[in-house]
């Protein structure tokens, strides 16, 4: 179905894959892309970057990629899959709790109107994520979402979830690891809700998704060692949040960053703001036909700052409906 | 000098050493480890989940294994090596702190009284972590690291810190990741005092190091985007905070864990508590001739519920004295 599906996880197999990996391409690395602009910066910037005594010349340990994740690998409209994955745990914890069907969001999510879930603002999302994401230990926790990522569907095309993917953008991971970059995942969502799915759907593997994060806790229960998830965020993953994680996280500064939000404005700025050749692409929603349109002003996902930081610096900027022959793998 | 210093960072050296790392065993992989039982134990463990078709067997995406630092891959005696760093940074910036000469942690330091630093207990030790490990950027802090680290004296043995390490311990890292494993410091040292120099000296690169980190800031210094560091630390990386960091940075449980001290223990735990063949190893530090002979009541790497815990579940204890025929690469 998609490549990332494809791909074994056997060390013999990863090794000769590895080995091969710059014959693999030998023809289109990225057929999913038009002939036009970004596709050419894309290709202009890996091959400067990986060819040895060029003076744009990367060391393979340097060759850092760092991806937001909602709106830039995947679908985020009408609503960010995490918080379809919330609508359906409030629904599924309801019965033990009869207060929700009078407080606020969790009311709004009982009544089926999403929409009501943002409208209470920070605090309302907040409350429904302590109820959804806390409280249980980090394996529980991980069976939950697999299971539900294996089964929910999305609501305006009712495929799953890891099909309102990029096509593109899995095109690109790969083309990238195929040169030698390694690929992190720098998203506004939680890291415990993306880590069980990224492997297997993007090839990122959990110790290079870094994400929004809540306190933990070493514990014991029913006599085993477990990880208790705690209501505090430990560190929210978005706009400044970004440069911090991948400080925490990686250590280095990413030679190339990929987004399509203000929220994402912070780490291409970290990224491109920086001495030698630099890669910075914002996704631009603009296929209201095949995906959605939207950019400044948009609920979720809003592209404003970004753009216009974008137009100012000549960085990539991608035009979803020329760019890309194809959106998502099933398309 | 040593291995790790040898390591070639260009791409296609890299992936040569990768493809050809199997046959690069072929002799003694560990041959500064005597033919006695833990060197027996680790090759028995590795060789059982790196066959195929075995009922250890574990796939090269979950062969994540996790080492201390300080007295486990390199000296922690007579002060782990960071205070070493503290003491010269303390001389270094007293001009401008005329008062110091007065205050408790930091008068010990400058009268030369290097044990003063922990007399205060923990309060001095954070006082002067964070009068040197905060108010800079994270570059001039690497910068700093790597520029003292280049040229710092171990006291006993004149030695550089980074020839302090231990040979056996390389061999250790070098065998595992032949063998498909990715390796991890996960030390209660600070992240930004290992990174600098952990991928020359052990071949760990930064994004592979977890340690005790501060709060960082994403902000504007000289018209240049920086990452201040902040006085308050973030993730403490000792003890309960060693299994918490690990799912944090890594999101998945080691099959091997490393260390040599209580602080070491938790990781241990959260290692071999779970199903699947496991190893746990203590490093214990019994050879007063080549090295430093300690463990209960130590004030620096006390090992004392871990050795017992060790004893009762059947980890593995290196006897440094009696496993070991080499200590340090020089020696």
């Amino acid at each position: 179905m998609y490549r990332g599906l494809q791909r074994s996880t056997t060390g013999s197999v990863a090794i000769v894959l590895l080995c091969f990996a710059s014959l693999a391409f030998a023809g289109d690395p990225l057929p999913s892309w038009n002939d036009t602009g970004p596709k050419k910066a894309i290709i202009q910037f890996v091959e400067a970057v990986t060819k040895e005594g060029s003076r744009d010349f990367v060391p393979v340990t340097e060759r850092i990629a760092t991806f937001d994740n909602d709106g830039t690998l995947w679908a985020e409209q009408p609503l960010y899959t995490q918080l379809f994955f919330v609508i359906d745990r409030v629904k599924a914890l309801a019965p033990q709790h009869p207060e929700w069907r009078t407080q606020g969001p969790f009311a709004s999510v009982l009544k089926g109107d999403p929409r009501g879930i943002t409208a209470g603002g920070e605090a309302g999302v907040t409350a429904l994520l302590t109820a959804t994401h806390s409280g249980m230990t980090t394996d529980e926790f991980s069976r939950m979402v697999s299971d539900w990522i294996a089964t929910a569907k999305h609501p305006s095309t009712g495929q799953p979830f890891t099909a309102m993917v990029y096509q593109p953008m899995l095109e690109l991971l790969d083309y990238l690891r195929a040169n030698g970059f390694k690929t992190f995942i720098v998203s506004g969502g939680g890291i415990d809700f993306m880590r069980p799915w990224a492997e297997k759907v993007y090839g990122i593997p959990p110790e290079q998704v870094i994400g929004t994060s809540g306190d933990l806790k070493f514990d014991m229960k029913d006599g085993r060692l477990v990880l208790l998830k705690l209501p505090n965020i430990a560190h929210n993953d978005d706009k400044a949040g970004k440069p911090i994680g991948i400080q925490r996280h990686i250590g280095r500064r990413p030679i190339a960053a990929f987004g399509n939000s203000d929220g994402d404005l912070q780490m291409l700025q970290w990224t491109c703001y920086s001495p030698g050749l630099r890669l910075c692409v914002y996704v631009h929603h603009t296929d209201a036909e095949r995906e959605w349109a939207y950019d400044r002003g948009s609920k979720i996902g809003a592209l404003d700052k970004g753009l216009d930081e974008a137009n100012l610096r000549g960085w990539t900027v991608v035009d979803m409906k020329g760019d890309w022959s194809r959106v998502f793998p099933l398309q």
